[in-house]
């Protein structure tokens, strides 16, 4: 039960209210990888990094199960670079830094290794970059995710609605949802969306949780109460990895399953806001995870008997 | 098991990006009132109105239970009077204009006939005449809840943290949460209040849903994703209804009593929000409430087995 996931690993400058990081390890496929590997192994990944990418990060990752066959190393370039600062609400953040460096020449290859794997997660890239993973993939995987953003739906909306009609579920923030159908209300959104393609939609709320939408289903996984929310950079990645990883461990594509695993990954979403980049993601273990998921049941568990 | 209900009965002007009305009946205690009457009568209302209060909403109030020996009706003044525009995200709004009225006087009586009751909501007002409402009961009630606003934190701070050493149950949106305490983070604000004397917090957070807090334990409850909310005003009162009616109703002041009497509370609110108004809260049957209640279940079950 293999997933592959398909995005950016990178270093980022993070301030937030709590305190300064000038130089961590992330990137979506990073967080993506973290999450999913408590769960599933093999993780294949499809990235492109620099040369000043640590091998000791390689080393950790594959230590966990994840294969690097589909990371390009560029020899004579730097890897990507983002920097941003979080506003004191932690809901929004400026961007200071853009440095696509490798990025810019990302053509990602799917190794003949990666050839069969079921479940596919396609991190936020050029549309035109997720269709052409899709189209290598020999068999269509039973399962295939996306991410996208904003800025795609303003200079590539035409290739956007394409892979939309090629995928099974779009996962997008609020803020998303809304721009790329220009409806307010996230109900009426989601209609519109569930008609350009995917079968399921993930609305990501942030702190205010997450909605998964399908035919006519809505359901609803809040994001834990937290004393701190230190740093929430790769929250929505980690999110993923766990949702995804949960799928591929299953291999239950269910509607009741995909509210398990929303579940999950907001537990791991959780967790990965507590400390810088994916810090806290390397120290869990499976007890840690499976107590975080506890107080998920805990927080929204209710028993009414209509009288 | 009847439910006392402190409050304002009112005139309110709103305008909305759907639509506007010029004068339609509102007040805390009137949404209060329409809300948990569908659980629990009597309700008893203690509020005060001008000479132009409508007979015929007297007339609806007492056919569904709700006492008014506690409505003082001023011969020589008007109604108090709220205008207020919503702008298009809905969770923010301008006051357009406040006209006490009769209000500026009130200084509530609980009526003889009202003594004895176990369950007291007391609506947003001055500190000073919650605890005066409180002090009139010549047994304590069972169950004492209290809203609030940011208003009284600024002109009446320490009489406030009078009356919540007098009380069971702050209900607060999560604005005033953080005001009240000076913590950004709720779940800080939460253990924070629950030290100034409340054994029970409802953070009210909108469209986001609501938060149960007590003792080391918190719970959950979404707000139904709608395809439109037409007119707030009035949900956190109806909310409050809600809650109320059920705990009166059952008797039961129980932490896992408290989860259900949210999710009633916010079923309520996701009607109110409807139409203008108490507008739709009118029209209910049993069924749609317990149809509601249906579908809140729906939008947060889920099951997981640690493996």
């Amino acid at each position: 039960m293999a997933l592959i996931t398909v995005g950016s690993m990178a270093f980022d400058a993070i301030e937030t209210p709590f305190g300064k990081v000038d130089k961590i390890v992330g990137g979506a496929a990073t967080y993506v990888a973290y999450a999913a590997a408590n769960f599933v192994t093999p993780v294949q990944q499809v990235s492109i990094v620099g040369y000043d990418f640590p091998k000791e990060e390689m080393e950790e990752l594959k230590r966990r199960g994840v294969q690097l066959d589909g990371v390009e190393i560029v020899a004579d370039k730097k890897s990507f670079f983002w920097s941003g600062r979080y506003h004191e609400d932690m809901n929004s953040r400026d961007t200071l830094v853009t440095d696509l460096n490798v990025l810019a020449d990302f053509n990602p290859k799917v190794p003949d290794s990666y050839q069969g794997s079921e479940y596919l997660m396609l991190g936020n890239l050029a549309p035109a970059t997720q269709i052409s993973v899709i189209k290598q993939m020999k068999k269509r995987p039973k399962l295939i995710a996306m991410d996208t953003m904003n800025f795609w739906m303003e200079i590539a909306m035409d290739d956007l609605k394409e892979v939309l009609t090629m995928v099974d579920i779009l996962m997008v923030n609020d803020a998303e949802a809304r721009q790329l159908t220009g409806q307010f209300s996230l109900v009426k959104a989601a209609k519109q969306i569930l008609k350009m393609g995917p079968k399921f939609l993930v609305i990501k709320k942030g702190e205010h949780g997450a909605l998964l939408f399908h035919e006519d289903s809505v359901f609803f996984a809040p994001a834990l109460p937290l004393e701190e929310v230190f740093d929430p950079t790769g929250a929505g990645d980690t999110f993923a990895g766990g949702f995804m990883g949960h799928i591929a461990k299953t291999g239950d594509i269910s509607f009741d399953n995909m509210k398990r695993a929303i579940i999950i990954g907001s537990a791991m979403a959780s967790f990965c806001v507590e400390k810088f980049g994916a810090t806290r993601l390397k120290e869990l273990t499976r007890k840690d995870i499976d107590r975080r998921v506890e107080q998920f049941k805990e927080l929204v568990n209710f028993e009414i008997e209509l009288v």
